[in-house]
């Protein structure tokens, strides 16, 4: 019977801001980071390794802190908890956080307690996935639809999905499941790449980008637009001249725009054809985007990655904002929050393209696309996950994409454990790297890979 | 030329969980807390004081640590800053807090960062009032148009609201503002209380407080629902039978709903007719309130305590979800987005009744309805600013309320200055209070006054 033991949550950034990855129209010198909640037990796993559970949200530098120091609060509730326990009531242990109406005042459910409560649920989603020896998105797909509305947060919804409602949809699933299965194990789930369009990047590098990427399969190209309108429409061609016109080409402004601005933009970039447009203006903006995606369809409108809780998702879905739904791994409040969105999307049949890069992100949400095709939409149809390939050297299970496709990785668990040299190197502000310890041979600080925004 | 010298942030906790005040079915145990940001300059007043600034945020206790340090990381870019050049342009200082993408990227605009940017900016309207030698309502006031629309943050509001159509707002204001102004110094602004219907106090307590307050002109009556509905019956038919059937009732939810649990409650307790229905879902259902709404009408909506930004008031209005704006002075980011808001009820013709209570609010948001009657609706109709008696013993210069109206206090700056021997007692945790120094003779600790929520 393990029993979590202890926790400890590192502040861990890497200095992306120094080579332009991940930089876009909002975002231009993001430094890729992580709050990394580990929690200790006194058992072992079924190889007879320690058993640990670890979970990330991911930030872009300053205020990482913050949310660390949330995470530590947070944590400290599951001290002495049985996994066992925990591991079958989900739902239970998340509820367990949601009590505190103090914390809750901050939000509620949103900014730096929500991304908190994201990174140490995440953590115990690892651990529990480790505990029963199965990956996340298999632990959930096997279990019967009563479990898994179990598990999703599904307050405040009654009015658009009742429970009964999400059992509907998890039993309209339930035939086909083995099959799927077989299929994503055999296939995986396909995915886009942003690696090549930050704003920062020169053409050169743009091209050069898009045709190592086409080497794995990766056919569709996002760019970064927002910035300035003649630059975009440049690079915009440039890409189309280079993909052809029959690739999918999509366009990401990170919220620069308000909606007269963003129709007008986007109106200019049309005749090369984006699939979409993403985080067109503030993502509080609900009747915002319904605007600019009446204005500029048939080009869809896409967003979600700040999308803060389920009750916006919830909005964004009933009122036709939304054609593509980006839900984030770490800015949701983990997998409990997520298959509620899951099954709002269900519902409202709007297909789901999660959000990643970042740090750690492309590991986690992999786990909710598989979970939503094997059990809860039955389809891929439409669906792409975004990838990115950066920072993926810091983990222990990274990512694996092969033919546009995240390959099923196996592993139980969450994919989320990040390797102790890269915590010890890049730990804020005492790690090697941060302390100065860390240097190029000519004397220089190392600058470290990057990630998606 | 006064330049600001240096910064404290003060993490200040009043125990109000021990006296159930402030008490409600979704926050049982509060204890009133302020985020308190003092602003030092090498300069003195117009009385030959030392010149200086101060600003509060309020929390309900646990992670207002959070909310502290966050405010200490924002102000540092405040000192060196020049106080006259400051003063002129306060849109270009709050403006100067949006550029930092790593921050916004934890919110962006909501949670512990916007609450943490809000006590910064009163401290700088604060501050800037005291220079000029005004209160901050009369500072505002006194503008022309265009230099009030300058303060405004207008940022992705333009498909509801124009820089132009806010100025139209403002000339409209214009004529007659010299006799409101002399009004409002004669009557003040009418307010009602929350302080008898917390849901905590027994029925003689309610009826008593019910009482006391009406010797202060205070006539409304609001209640706090949603824990028991077979409780709440009785209650309302108490205070209704305690107050007759000419005046008016409100009830207030604080978000404990789902949509047809709001809308099937308040049907049970429509027969001892309220004027509004406050918070009866989740802060951020936009058109769960609209729903909410539709179906309980004549009974209006009221909702904006935790509304986190101008954004979201946007859609509010512009859905016809709410009845009543109820802004909150700690939760938007100070004076600038409360402007913004203001402009926006103007424009849908909502009436604006801020929340107040808690620490410090009461203190605030008096100025925002003083300027809105002054120089931006025009009028008082059918407005009302919550007041709560308590914790205003811990202010140099509190509210004033007589005649059922907050007074003018007519001292320069935002009515935020704490007594220092307030901060000693109660800061957390090393202040006398917290470390256990204050005891009542029989060495109990001692409990301190409350707040409204």
């Amino acid at each position: 019977m393990p029993t979590i033991t202890s926790v400890d949550v590192a502040d861990v950034r890497f200095p992306t801001s120094l080579t332009a990855d991940g930089s876009d129209a909002m975002n231009k010198d993001g430094d890729h980071s992580a709050v990394y909640v580990a929690l200790t037990t006194d058992g072992t796993d079924a190889q007879g390794r320690p058993l640990a559970g670890y979970g990330i949200t991911f930030t872009i530098g300053r205020g990482n802190d913050l949310v660390t120091e949330a995470a530590r609060q947070l944590a400290q509730s599951l001290v002495g908890v049985d996994v066992a326990a925990m591991a079958v009531d989900m739902g239970g242990t998340y509820m367990s956080f949601t009590t505190d109406s103090q914390m809750r005042w901050l939000g509620p459910e949103k900014g730096v307690v929500h991304l908190a409560l994201s990174a140490v649920m995440n953590a115990a989603w690892d651990l529990a996935g480790r505990h029963v020896g199965k990956p996340v998105w298999r632990m959930l797909a096997e279990m019967t639809p009563e479990q898994l509305v179990d598990v999703a947060d599904l307050r405040y919804l009654a009015d658009a999905l009742t429970r009964e409602q999400a059992l509907e949809i998890l039993r309209a699933a339930e035939p086909g499941k083995a099959a799927r299965i077989a299929e994503l194990e055999a296939t995986g789930y396909p995915c886009y790449t942003t690696a090549a369009g930050w704003l920062g990047y020169s053409d050169e590098k743009m091209v050069r980008l898009i045709h190592e990427q086409e080497k794995l399969g990766l056919t569709h190209v996002k760019l970064k637009v927002g910035s300035d309108i003649e630059e975009d429409v440049r690079r915009c061609r440039l890409a189309r001249e280079t993909i052809g016109p029959d690739r999918t080409l999509m366009i990401d402004a990170n919220q620069v725009w308000d909606v007269p601005t963003a129709i007008e933009w986007v109106g200019r970039l049309a005749e090369f054809n984006p699939l979409w447009i993403e985080e067109p203006t503030s993502p509080d903006d609900i009747l915002g985007h319904r605007k600019v995606r009446d204005a500029v369809a048939p080009i869809g409108v896409a967003t979600g990655e700040h999308c803060h809780n389920r009750v916006m998702f919830k909005q964004f879905m009933e009122a036709g904002a939304m054609d593509f739904c980006q839900l984030d791994a770490g800015r949701l409040a983990s997998i409990n929050e997520i298959v509620a969105v899951l099954l709002l999307a269900a519902r409202f049949d709007v297909p789901v393209c999660p959000h990643a890069g970042g740090v750690g992100l492309c590991e986690m949400v992999q786990h909710a696309s598989m979970l939503d095709f094997v059990a809860i939409s039955g389809t891929r149809e439409g669906r792409l996950t975004e990838y990115v390939d950066h920072l993926h050297e810091h983990f222990e299970q990274p990512v694996r994409v092969a033919n546009g496709a995240y390959q099923v990785t196996g592993e139980p668990g969450y994919n989320t454990e990040m390797k102790a040299a890269s915590i010890a190197e890049f730990r804020y502000p005492d790690g090697a790297y941060w302390s100065g310890a860390t240097t190029t041979a000519a004397g220089e600080p190392v600058p470290a890979g990057a990630a998606a925004v």
